[in-house]
C-alpha cells in the first residue's frame, strides 16, 4: 500500500532540482532495479507482489497493486518495480584520466534518451568515464537512468565547464566530430584521449571546438553523395566508439 | 483557423488503423515538411503565420496560431507546420533486391524511435530498402517519421513476412547479429545481401535465425569482459552499417 505522500515524492522526483535536493534518483523494472542494487545505496523500493527481485534489510520496502505502480510509474508500461536510489558523487577531472584511457565528452547533448543510449553503448566499449558540459541532459531523468540498462553502474558520468576542463590537457589528442572533419577511417585513433560529441542541433560548440585536435568525419556512402545531413548523435558515438575499439 | 472536423481527421491520424484507411501519414517542422514535399503528395497543410516554406498549389492550407498547432501536434515543441502527405506504395521484393545492393532486413523492431532512427542511418550509409516483418513499428507512426530526419524520402520501407521471403534467396549473403555470432571484424563482408537486426529484447526471431548464413557478432571491449548485456538495436544496426561500409 502507497500512502499519499510517497506518492508526492515519487512524482516530485521527476524534477531534477528535487531530485538533486533528495541527492537521489528512481529506476524501475526488476532487471534495471536488481543491476542497481549492488552498486548504489537504495534508499526505497516499491513493488507488485509478483516482483521476485531480494530487497537488502535495512531498504524500506512497500508492497503495491498494479494500479498504485501505474500512478507513480514514468514507464508506458510500468515494470513491477521501482526504486530510489543515492545519486553516487564522482569527483575525477579529465586531465587525471584522459591521458591514460579512452573518455567521452559530450558537449550540450540535450535529449535525455541520447545521454543514456550513449552511457549504455560506452559500458560496451569499455569506457568507463563521460564528461558532460552543464547544460547536457541530467543523468538521472528517468528517461536516461532506464536508456542506460545499467551502464549507470560501471560508467562514472561527471558534469563540468567542458571548455575549461580540455583546455587543461597538455598532449593528448581531443578528437571531435565535425561534418568538414577529415574521414576517421585515414587517421590514426589513439588508446586514450577524448572524444567529443556535439549538441543534437548545432553539434560542437566553438570555444569546444578550439580545443579539439583532430576533426572527425564518419563518411555517409558513397562519400559526398547527398544524403541526410548528419546521424543521430548516439549513432555517431557509436560509429565513432567502435572505430576507436576496432582491432587493428 | 481549424475547424473542428481538422482537429478530429488529424488526431486520428495518431492511430495506425486510419491512417492506412486514409493512406496518408503527418509530418511536422518546416525542414523536415519541406523535405518531403519534394517526394510525396501533399494532402493538406497547416502552419502558423510566421513560417517561411512555400506550399504548392492545389494543397489545402490552413493559416493557424500556435495555439491551435498544439492542439493537433504530437511534438513537445510544435514547430510551425504540420502536413498530412499520401502513403508511398512499394513493392519491391528482397529476392530483386539484395543480390544487387546491401539491405537492412527488421525483425520485430517494435519502438517507432528505433525504426526511425535505423532509416535515417541506412540513409547515412547509403542503404535504400529496408524489409520489416509485419510485427515491426509502423514506419507512419509519427514518432518513427519525425526520426527519419528526411530520410524516408530517400529509403524505401517494405512489410513482408520476413522468413519467406529470406527463404526465396539463393546464393546471397543473410547477415545477422548474435551475441554468440563471431566478430564482424574477422569475417569478410559483402557489397550486396541482407542484414538482419532482431528484437529489442529477444533478438532475432527463431525462424529468421535458421536462415542466416553469416553471424556476426559487435565485440564488446576489451572482448569477453562484464559490460551492458547488449546494445540498443539503432546502434547495432549503426556499427554493423559503418563496418560493411568501411574502405577496405
Amino acid at each position: 500500500m502507497l500512502s499519499k505522500n510517497k506518492v508526492k515524492y515519487l512524482h516530485s522526483l521527476q524534477l531534477k532540482k528535487n531530485r538533486k535536493t533528495e541527492g537521489v534518483f528512481v529506476a524501475e523494472g526488476a532487471k534495471l532495479v536488481g543491476e542497481l542494487l549492488g552498486h548504489f545505496p537504495c534508499r526505497y523500493v516499491c513493488m507488485t507482489e509478483d516482483c521476485a527481485l531480494t530487497i537488502p534489510s535495512g531498504c524500506e520496502c512497500d508492497i503495491i497493486t498494479d494500479e498504485e505502480l501505474r500512478r507513480v510509474s514514468t514507464l508506458e508500461c510500468p515494470q513491477q518495480i521501482l526504486a530510489v536510489f543515492s545519486q553516487p558523487v564522482y569527483t575525477a577531472s579529465i586531465a587525471d584520466i584522459a591521458p591514460q584511457e579512452l573518455v567521452i565528452a559530450l558537449d550540450e547533448v540535450q535529449n535525455p534518451g541520447n545521454l543514456g543510449t550513449i552511457i549504455r553503448l560506452a559500458d560496451w566499449f569499455g569506457i568507463r568515464h563521460i564528461f558532460c558540459s552543464q547544460v547536457c541532459a541530467d543523468v538521472f531523468n528517468p528517461k536516461t537512468v532506464q536508456a542506460t540498462m545499467g551502464g549507470l553502474a560501471r560508467i562514472q558520468v561527471h558534469y563540468c565547464n567542458l571548455a575549461e576542463e580540455l583546455a587543461k590537457l597538455r598532449n593528448t589528442p581531443i578528437y571531435g566530430t565535425f561534418l568538414d572533419g577529415d574521414s576517421i577511417y585515414k587517421q590514426s585513433l589513439s588508446a586514450s584521449g577524448v572524444i567529443v560529441m556535439g549538441n543534437e542541433g548545432r553539434g560542437v560548440s566553438t570555444d569546444v571546438a578550439a580545443l579539439v585536435t583532430h576533426r572527425l568525419l564518419i563518411p555517409n556512402y558513397p562519400e559526398g553523395t547527398q544524403t541526410t545531413e548528419s546521424l543521430n548523435v548516439a549513432i555517431a558515438t557509436a560509429v565513432v566508439c567502435a572505430e576507436f575499439r576496432r582491432p587493428r
